[in-house]
């Protein structure tokens, strides 16, 4: 019986990662959840996996809570320091940290501190602290599962083998709905539009992050750490069916690839339960149906994000973390309509410009580049205004 | 260092194997070789790799050998007694069985009995004796590695996963050089065409059974007893580019599967070298110019000879054998030109149809049915002249 922590239980992954818990009871044990604020949501999961502990986003919300779960032997805290709190739960076996954004830093990181296995969605962790995570995972001798479909594949196609052996990790990516747009079509594009992903169902900032190609550039920098690869031997190449997840070739030229159809509870069972693999029942991978795997180049000119996510890779330091914080302040003002598709490249790449790259000796480094980069983009959308 | 027995030197296999044993001079030395009748290019391989024994056809193919080498301290056998103490030798690690057709069942067993670890081409050992071979195997704790693309495939794609979670394994299949002929345009096929190989360049038997799919029968066959899956966990696909070698099913939807370009130095070098992955700068796969990967239901009406594959499977005892003898058999009629190219259908199965299946209880039982099949088959052939 497997003890699971579960951080981020009401958005997409954690809710995928119920199910499947809910789906293998004789398997795992839910002992601690954090969420933001869905109170309705979260209480019906309380009720139903019996957490020892709960964190949720503050003091009002914890005090609704407190009072309807009154009759369960719950904890519930709040805020950062609750999320924390749950993270490094003392009978939790394997953190499955999948809050969205920065905020999932520093319970991942805190898991990892205590030791605890993690099976990691929250890219965001990798992107702005990839080095110093990976750094601790390895003196602790902690193991990071991915959950993102494209590492998780990668994690699949270097099962059984050498990494001495590897030439090369290539992440494949959809391209996205505007993969056949031009820049005039993309200049108009709505946040209706870029939300509407070919083949996968997904949260509205990684759905805008697919439209813009950022969200490959940051899985780039997320291989780089997971993976611990240098940069010159990942590669992205455009597989607009979604059917490959990803693939690793070896110095043999043997080319290993992991398939399968675009459901996340793949790669979740996979983190949750490595290296045995669970009986998803899902729907089986139909290739005759799919009608054939085609491969492209990206256009690098077509969509600069991805080339921005090499480049703050090699720039190193605190740079991965601007990058994403301007990034993800760019699509929050998209969606609110306050700047064009093509304004979130101008002002993720005049952020990156402007905000000066430190050396990463702690997470307050990474923390204080987080907000400057915010401030910076911000007053940009001010001035855009 | 791996001290290499190599069963089957001069043929394609063998060449290909020398090859790669020659570019790692530190990771392989060649302590013994066997060959038919090419005695030039055996020779060359004697001055080459200096092996202590050496195996041919025949009494007067060794005197002529004895003679050439007569100043090299190299001992030369001959015949089927000859090859089984090649396969034997004491100083081999490993044994590379490359002997093509029914010729090389003997000496692979003996390689097994030895309790020596085999690299096997040579699918006839499988198909014929695949329970004997598996059983004897297992009890000896004897590692078999496929070289054929296709099981090699699957070996990679198992690697790093528990046999348990595999819910199928697929075969692919290029569907040969008459994918697209009707049955009209196959029964005026010359061996000419039938040689024409779209992806592989492989020796003729091999091609024609390609043209035939009798080869994919076959691979079901040596699947089943090679990773000891029952036959309904089988599966054949037509991949027509040969990119995607073959894929492994599991339980969870994920599918692991392994690509490459078609070069049989690939697969032998994996199975020389296993778990490691030599660095054998062929030109890489890609898959940008593949220009794309697609996946068929292979007809069985026109490809009656894959459907015998898994009936004889499910018949068993020594129906495998049977068939195997009665298609070497009519491939070899049809190079001739003493039956066309359908007649290699009709052939295998009234001769599969014509022989009782037995119980097999050791070699001498396949070998029996190996006769027996053949008998049968050539007086088909005589009938038809």
């Amino acid at each position: 019986m497997k003890k699971i922590i579960l951080l981020g239980s009401t958005g997409s992954i954690g809710e995928n990662t119920l199910d499947i818990i809910s789906r293998f009871p004789g398997k795992f044990r839910v002992v601690a959840l954090s969420a933001w604020k869905n109170i309705d949501l979260l209480e019906k999961q309380i009720c139903q996996f019996l957490p020892q502990i709960v964190s949720v986003a503050d003091p009002a919300s914890a005090a609704v809570l407190r009072d309807r779960c009154r009759n369960l032997p719950v904890e519930i805290v709040h805020g950062e320091e609750g999320a924390v709190r749950v993270a490094s739960c003392p009978d939790g076996d394997l953190v499955v940290s999948a809050i969205v954004g920065a905020a999932g830093l520093l319970p991942t990181f805190a898991a990892i501190r205590h030791g605890k296995p993690v099976a990691l969605a929250n890219k965001e962790t990798m992107v702005m602290a990839g080095e110093l995570i990976r750094g601790e995972a390895r003196e602790r001798g902690v193991e990071i599962f991915p959950i993102d479909s494209e590492h998780s594949a990668i994690y699949q196609a270097l099962a059984g083998n050498r990494r001495e052996d590897v030439r090369k990790i290539v992440l494949t990516a959809s391209g996205g709905p505007f993969l056949a747009y031009d820049r005039e079509k993309k200049s108009k594009a709505t946040p209706e539009e870029a939300l509407r992903h070919p083949n996968w169902n997904m949260g509205k900032k990684i759905s805008i992050d697919s439209a813009t190609l950022m969200n490959k550039g940051l899985e780039v920098i997320e291989a780089r750490w997971l993976f611990d690869f240098p940069v010159e031997q990942i590669e992205v190449l455009i597989h607009p069916q979604s059917i490959v997840h990803s693939m690793v070739e070896y110095q043999d030229g043997s080319v290993i690839a992991q398939m399968g159809i675009p459901d996340m509870r793949g790669p979740i069972s996979y983190a949750l339960n490595y290296p045995e693999r669970l009986p998803l029942e899902l729907p089986p991978l139909d290739l005759v149906k799919s009608g054939g795997l085609t491969f492209f180049t990206p256009d690098r000119d077509a969509f600069p994000l991805l080339g921005l996510g090499f480049e703050a890779l090699k720039m190193g330091g605190t740079a991965p973390a601007v990058l994403n914080a301007a990034n993800e302040e760019a699509v929050s003002a998209f969606l609110d309509r306050q700047i064009g598709f093509l304004g979130i490249e101008d002002l993720v790449r005049e952020t990156l410009n402007s905000v000066p790259s430190g050396t990463v000796h702690d997470v307050s480094d990474v923390l204080s580049a987080d907000s400057a980069a915010r401030k910076v983009a911000r007053s940009l959308i001010k001035k855009n205004l």
